[in-house]
């Protein structure tokens, strides 16, 4: 059986998780840059003009949740019973309203020093989870807060999210830590001491671990050379 | 076996989704009224701060998205292999693509004029579905685009989006376009007759059909009384 093929950019971006699943799968991927006509033009390969895209035999796919939910199914990350498979999708939507919100910090404002101080204040801060659901448009996060997702952590016990072993929302949760530990390393240190316990657990996880210190682990985070 | 119970706002919103699963699964449902305090101060319920809720037995859940697939299992709707299981799963995230769209225009954009050409323009004119990747803060659509959508149901034979029977897929589409017809009505049916076709045959399905036509379904697809 030949290995999973992510075409994508090089850079880590919204291929990482993939990576780290098919990793952690204890599998491995080849890689190919995504070529940009293809993207734009072929609606075969690329139905939205987006990628990464992901051919797996004869799976070929893109969005890369979609992709994520595929790699956990097929890696056995996506929780063992009805109850858990739910609590790790609902992780990992989670995930996603905060990278939305990083990658607005990251390519829209360019990581401004004021843009930041608001980013913390909004989803890291914990006085501010309490505030009104953005989703319809009024202030607040709209359901993304590091909070609520630490709090799945640590009501599972502080070491995978959800179950008692490693699951897609774990490495959900990693990565977009991860990302954060970049640019608010101190504070996230500093008042969230569990997510830092977390990283280190996983970082050691066979597969993982040699992946993360191995030559795949791509340097740059973003496209724009930031974060 | 009690039916399942939506806590959720009195609106179509992001529960309609879920009814529509539901009755098209032959079930039926709840309804409660969202207690707003426990919504934003209780993080056994509602662990986000958000709504739509389901209560389902001893299942749980949040994040209407994660909802729409635990129905999906449930009521035989998420697709029969695991090629249709991705196809219908990537559906699902072009759908909520234009949704994040269609939210902005109600509520950020009021529905003003102006913003209802530009609208048009970038996720509904066929002209722009070659434009660049909106998703790292670029200009474009950022893969929200009803071509895109349209594409895999025309591909598929026009009647359902992914295989021989209904899936989520279906529904999470059908409920999209029909929230664009109460806007854009002329525009659609002049170019996507395909999806017009597809709205009728959808709406005539054994358990949608009563539903539409019944006391269940709600007037107001939004909070904000547009749309």
């Amino acid at each position: 059986m030949s290995k999973p093929v992510i075409h994508y950019f090089p850079i880590r971006g919204r291929a990482e998780v993939l990576r780290l699943a098919i990793v952690a799968g204890g599998d491995d991927f080849d890689t190919v840059d995504v070529n940009y006509a293809e993207q734009k033009g072929d609606r075969e390969k690329y139905p939205f003009g987006q990628c990464p895209r992901l051919v797996d035999g004869d799976i070929d796919l893109v969005q890369s949740n979609t992709i994520a939910r595929y790699l956990a199914r097929k890696y056995n990350l996506q929780g063992k019973t009805e109850k858990e498979i739910c609590a790790v999708d609902m992780i990992m939507e989670g995930v996603e309203s905060l990278r939305v919100k990083y990658v607005n910090l990251v390519y829209n404002d360019q990581l401004a020093d004021a843009a930041k101080e608001a980013y913390w204040k909004t989803y890291f801060d914990k006085e501010t989870t309490t505030g009104r659901n953005g989703e319809c448009g009024e202030s607040g996060g709209g359901g993304a807060h590091i909070q609520y997702l630490t709090n799945f952590l640590v009501k599972n016990g502080g070491q995978y999210c959800v179950g008692d072993s490693l699951t897609i929302a774990d490495l959900c949760l990693w990565e977009i830590v991860d990302l954060h530990m970049r640019i608010f390393g101190d504070q996230i240190q500093e008042t969230y001491p569990e997510l830092v316990s977390f990283q280190s657990f996983i970082s050691e996880l066979p597969g993982i671990k040699e992946y993360l210190a191995g030559p795949k682990r791509l340097s740059e985070p973003n496209a724009n050379k930031l974060g």
